[in-house]
């Protein structure tokens, strides 16, 4: 593809490869709907005229809008590799996201960001890197990296990668932490966007905050908020994630005078939720049910994301611009009929068209180095007569702390079915040390058997929860065997597992596959009367130290108002 | 100024520098106007809140904008150096200007180029510059530098070059020719903008010349031109200078959902509109007279040009950006009271309150280099009845064809004041060659005395018409004793003169003395009978030869229409 040959073709001295035909085109530019045939070389758009085309297609006046941009994601959320979640987006309109590969960089440091880079490769999506700004996210648990600037800085100027990620650590920003500050100039001065994450900062904080440099944010879950940080120069990036949900709150933020600093992303989005409710597609229907202009809602995940990313020649249907498009029945339901990607038809009907690439053959090291376990590693000799407990709310991440009794027998505390206080164990999986931590956590509801898991925000190691110390230790184990995953065990028996062998976080499966045996993990737990909504997500975030109340590490039991570690047993 | 730094102030550990109480702030990403204090540390924009100042200014609540933004500028054309061009615009609001230095570059080539860099340090404004894309503009007429991409290349990666100037060279982009390609490559490949200048190209011929990369243009005349080019990508910029003037025409363009594309550019501006009618405060008041909403009509002088130009941390009043500030009495008639440059009053009702650092020492070799004149060089030996006469058509700098009988003496063709057809000559001051070329003019209006100038776009050879030889040749002699300018003559006395030492294109003298001088330029011309509007300008005009229709540069007669040089005399 050269530009001899796009200008060639632009002006019709070679045929074009593809021209689209009576399209009803979604002009992100002036904001109205052209009608038109649009001309495509080389995946480029060379323009909107007439053209000749060795393929010709009549899209019979159906829309057609730029391919859609999801500006912030976790891909490991999906818990499939790249080419998997391009099969579940693509076909729903999404041609562009922009990753923070966060959780595997928790594991596997640089090596999980090059393998996210590599199998990004020859897929029919976009994959554009903001690289970890926090790994790991605290000192409170082991980590598998830990990366500074001075790891960073060799991946900074490639050309996918478009800035630092999520700067969760605004303590350090509004503090002036030398290391903190180390990676914002490195994005600075290499002109790459940093992304903010600062959940309900604000006033002085936030101006602090934004000063350094940052000019996004996605954790608004309040107009008032999102309008602060507005005003203050962030793109405020509306999220619609499994975890978290935001977009119905948000929606009335949208004006037609600050529509320009909106975007759309999905921050995680679990297999369930991206087989059934869909991905941008989904926001766009809801903000357009919302009353929000269609095209202006289009802007918001094309031109507008293009712009805060700075990223050229996409997010738009106009000369030169890559031939990213998504021709839709209309622009109320977003029914999807197909998808090009550069110029090549990928999606019909909710389905990919051509082959993936996937799997690639590319090395990645297995990520679960535990040690070597002894029935007596998850024992735990009774020093006073309460515990403190994790609380579990129900469908919130934030706990809260019990001093309850323990169930003692014969000088260890143990897990109590009868009052729900469930034995918790972490153990480090990255260094194979000795760093096991166990605890009590109430609200799970398993009457029988454990489960065990080695996605464990932010450091992923392994956690399991279980109503004796035989099915926890052979749940923690079969985890192992498996490379990392979920596995659910019940008297001496293996009842399901969902191997995760990429990184402990990834499956090498289809997403259907996966989301199956996510389902069919539930449903075990459920049969063993598990009690909380999902299992395994509450699992998840026990160990995130930055959430109150009460969470459990590698390290030890962690209270986040004390923000230090507290004994388990509750002295006289 | 750390980011340390900033970030204290903007956590109030640290008292600001200045803070600016009771505004109404324009606020560019809401769209909205904003109550509150400007807190502002070490040039920058800490924040809006409650801060401390070590000194505070209450400006009892006027309108706080973003100091303004030229977008498209020669400002050679203004005839002063930049020192000079700051103190007549940055009173005015404005405190960015983006320059394409196209003239001073076919005079001098890089050296001017890095000429206009040089004396740009130190002023109240920004100057960015985009590097000259065609110079020399035509083959058809002698220049002062030829540069190629090659050339050009050395700066292309400078914090101050934002890219290529206005690709005035479309034929060549669309035919492919190498070497115009290459400069787009060098812009291209550094992630820097290209900019446009496409007079009236719709179509296929507009979709192959944005392929290339070019996404601006300033030279729309008509709404449905500057629609057709928005639609397919471009930003437009709507441009009012002094020899062009396109406001009142493209305000109907501007609606909510397309003004995020358009920019305003004042291109160029001579000295006495700067003076009396004034920069992009002019544009302002007639865009709201107009009836665009203030705020929109604001963005386009300060985020949309940022956002274009993809410059960070200037364009809004927000954490983190440069303290640009313009304030207002109101935002009707823009009735600026004072101006704020990095934190730094600079001006107040229409004065610089600071020293410029004006005049620098910049060296600058001299630029008139022309053969030693003999009184023969201007004859011309009649070798036919009837010549090719440029006819002036008023106030345009298009001309046409007449073919009328020559005024023969002694064997050689003179003017007739008569008839007003009276003889130009255009002298190569690049290399004093032997290249003189010359020919007749009808429409100046002189019945004694002559005029030479070195402003004669785009190569700037020095051009002159007379009544005599001998004031025709005293003249030219003249211009080149002030190393350049324009001179008047008549009887064999100078009568008035404009020194243009840099580059025969700019003073060294205040604003107001050129313009006084230029006053007095025309005045004299008048008083010798001179007719047409402006005889400066429109000599100006004459050696451009891709204007229809006869033009004339120092290698002769050229006929637009016929792409190509034509004798002066008609063969019966």
């Amino acid at each position: 593809m050269s530009i001899e040959n796009v200008i060639d073709a632009a002006m019709g001295r070679v045929p074009c490869e593809l021209v689209l035909r009576n399209c009803n085109i979604v002009n992100v530019f002036s904001g109205e709907i052209e009608q038109g045939d649009i001309g495509i070389y080389a995946g480029q758009i060379v323009g909107i005229g007439d053209y000749d085309g060795e393929q010709s297609v009549d899209v019979e006046g159906k829309f057609v809008s730029p391919g859609f941009f999801d500006s912030h994601v976790h891909i490991e959320s999906s818990m499939v590799e790249v080419p998997e979640y391009a099969r579940a987006v693509v076909p729903r309109g999404t041609t562009s996201v922009v990753i923070d590969p966060h959780e595997i960089a928790n594991v596997l440091g640089l090596d999980g960001i090059r393998y996210m880079l590599e199998s990004s490769k020859y897929n029919p999506l976009n994959v554009f890197v903001m690289l970890p700004s926090c790994v790991p996210a605290t000192q409170f648990e082991t980590a598998g990296a830990y990366l500074r600037a001075f790891d960073l800085y060799p991946l900074i100027r490639d050309k996918w990668i478009l800035g630092l990620g999520e700067m969760m650590n605004f303590p350090g920003i509004i503090n002036n932490e030398p290391e903190v500050l180390d990676k914002v100039k490195m994005a600075t001065n290499n002109y790459k966007r940093i992304d903010g994450h600062a959940p309900g900062l604000t006033g002085k904080e936030l101006n602090a905050y934004i000063s350094a440099g940052i000019y996004s944010d996605h954790e608004c879950t309040t107009v008032p908020e999102a309008r602060e940080k507005l005003a203050k120069g962030m793109h405020i990036m509306i999220r619609e994630g499994s975890a978290t949900k935001n977009l119905h709150d948000l929606l009335p933020l949208i004006n037609e005078k600050n529509a320009r600093r909106i975007l759309f992303a999905t921050d995680d989005r679990h297999p369930n939720e991206l087989l059934d409710q869909g991905h941008i597609d989904y926001m766009l229907k809801e903000a357009v049910a919302f009353g929000v202009d269609p095209i202006e809602a289009i802007r918001m995940v094309t031109l507008n994301a293009a712009e805060y990313f700075d990223i050229n020649k996409i997010g738009a249907i106009a000369p030169g611009y890559m031939a990213d498009l998504v021709i839709l029945d209309d622009l109320k339901d977003f029914q999807i009929a197909d998808v090009y990607k550069k110029g090549q038809l990928v999606a019909h009907r909710g389905k990919l068209t051509i082959e993936l690439s996937h799997p690639r053959n590319i090395f990645l090291r297995s990520s679960v180095n535990i040690k070597w376990l002894t029935p007596d590693d998850f024992k735990i000799k009774a020093k006073a007569k309460n515990i403190r407990v994790i609380g579990l709310i129900p469908k919130q991440i934030i706990t809260e702390e019990l001093i309850l009794p323990a169930k003692i027998v014969d000088g260890y505390a143990e897990s109590d079915i009868e009052r729900d206080i469930l034995k918790i164990v972490v153990v480090d999986r990255h260094n194979a040390s000795d760093k096991i931590s166990i605890g009590f956590v109430k609200g799970i509801g398993l009457k029988s058997g454990a489960i065990a898991q080695s996605i464990a925000h932010d450091s992923h190691n392994i956690v399991a929860v279980g109503t004796n110390d035989d099915d926890l230790i052979k749940a923690v184990i079969e985890v192992s065997k498996m490379k990392g995953g979920i596995a659910v065990v019940a008297d001496g028996e293996v009842v399901e597992t969902l191997a995760l062998p990429v990184a402990g976080l990834i499956s090498n499966k289809p997403l259907e596959y996966v989301r199956e045996k996510a389902d069919s993990l539930i449903r075990a737990l459920k049969n063993l009367g598990a009690t909380v909504h999902d299992p395994m997500m509450a699992l998840s975030f026990l160990c995130l130290p930055v959430i109150p109340q009460l969470k459990i590490t590698d390290k030890g039991l962690f209270k986040v108002d004390d923000f230090d570690f507290v004994d388990l047993f509750v002295k006289e």
